[in-house]
């Protein structure tokens, strides 16, 4: 395995993958490797020739310095997973190699980006959409795969690959959980045992939704409403929003009709946390 | 010669043309062609194996639908130009191709957007990236030519190339006159007789600031004066703004040194016109 240090270095591993014909699978990450990300590693090893792992905290998508500073970091750990894995590249570039000075440009999903996770976090999806954008151009995958457990960001990038036309496939693949039901981010290390127990009123609340959904239950205020009741029993935790979308479009909806996603954003302590289900009318 | 419609036509074609190792070269425009367009076809011609000329007026660069309406179009005489020059392919597609419903993605270059032409033009370099992006990645070239008359636009996408790591080499080509000294514009056919004497005034003033510059005068107060002068002696011609810039970050700058570049942005009647001249200290 080798690991990528500089831009130029992996566009030009990259072309001479490209062309030799050969695909080339991608999932980029933060580092803090954990089994979801391992889980998009090993999809990607079975649809593509040559995989590479990005590592890279992107600063453009923190909102503020502390959140940023205090994103949990192993990069040698991380590396020995991605050996473990039989990973080709690791691109783990500064952030001066993706953020040269004098840098202005930007890439945006207009209406996704501001609702819900965008709403609470601004400029959060304006960092994503751009840094995968430069991700892709370098890297040129054939093939990237992402966690459904951040679904707006998928959504964000699905829309971005469609609406410019970017010649790379993006494949979104399930949330993996822990055995207690905690959608596995690498923000959970900072959790304490006491603050767990309050997070799994999460995925609890999920499938309550999802249990009265399957019962036959089409409004998406009875559905929302079972779920609330369980997060809002837990005083550990701080509900920040909890609404029933289009997976496509982020817009609400009022029933669960057709492929619906609910969505929730909380804190626990100082931790922020995402989860979702999908609900099928 | 082939007419391309569709993205996905293309974009197969431009794969096929990599595919072989070949150089793709591409001038993008928006038709009525004129020696200026000829000129950055014959430049491609010298230095790839392929050519594609896209015509396609881009809605979301006109702030009013008025400009847009307006906007000069004759699909078959560009097309027979494009024979001629020995064009092997030009794409031309409808707006509902580049744009489908639903999309909201949009690239821009900040700062450099929002100045001079920009000001003038709210949206209108958001709207020049963003398709450019587009184009690109459907077309897929190896070197892309732009013509030095909109200096602005071409410094907003060679910086977009760079901020986004594209794999595109840009080339910005000196922009061609009429005998008469006037910039070649699309618009241009659009000024009547009079009109076309009062635009006179712009290569004239681009002239007179060159010859002080040339003189050694380093003052940019002094150099954009001389060209003030001869604008505002032209009652029939509008000034909207004439600055000393650098090239690459469009900044106003106080001195001629080093590269600058001298812009000027004018209406005769309902038509505007753009030029500049480069002024080296």
């Amino acid at each position: 395995m080798e690991i990528v240090r500089r831009v130029n270095s992996m566009k030009e591993v990259s072309r001479q993958v490209r062309a030799k014909g050969r695909k080339l699978g991608f999932v980029a990450t933060m580092g803090s490797l954990h089994h979801g990300h391992l889980s998009l590693i090993r999809w990607v090893h079975e649809v593509s020739d040559v995989v590479v792992v990005s590592i890279f905290v992107n600063p453009t998508q923190f909102e503020s310095g502390s959140d940023l500073e205090h994103y949990p970091r192993d990069l040698s750990r991380d590396v020995d997973l991605c050996v473990a894995e039989e990973v080709d590249y690791v691109f783990a570039p500064t952030a001066d190699e993706i953020y040269p000075p004098g840098g202005t440009t930007i890439v945006e999903v207009q209406g996704i980006s501001d609702t819900l996770e965008g709403a609470s976090r601004p400029g959060h999806f304006r960092g994503v959409s751009t840094v995968v954008l430069k991700l892709f151009e370098i890297v040129a995958p054939t093939v990237a795969a992402f966690g459904r457990k951040d679904a707006q960001q998928a959504a964000v990038i699905r829309r971005m690959v469609r609406d410019l036309m970017l010649d790379v496939e993006v494949a979104v693949l399930p949330t993996m959980r822990d055995d207690d039901g905690l959608a596995l981010s690498s923000r959970n290390a900072r959790l304490s045992e006491e603050d767990r127990r309050s997070a799994l009123a999460i995925p609890r609340a999920l499938e309550a939704a999802r249990d009265l959904a399957n019962s036959g239950q089409k409004s998406a205020a009875r559905v929302l409403g079972a779920a609330r009741e369980v997060l809002e029993a837990e005083p550990g935790l701080e509900l920040d929003y909890l609404e029933l979308v289009d997976g496509d479009s982020f817009e609400p909806v009022t029933e669960v009709a057709g492929e619906r996603t609910l969505v929730v954003g909380a804190r626990v302590g100082s931790v922020r946390l995402l989860d979702n289900v999908i609900l099928a009318g």
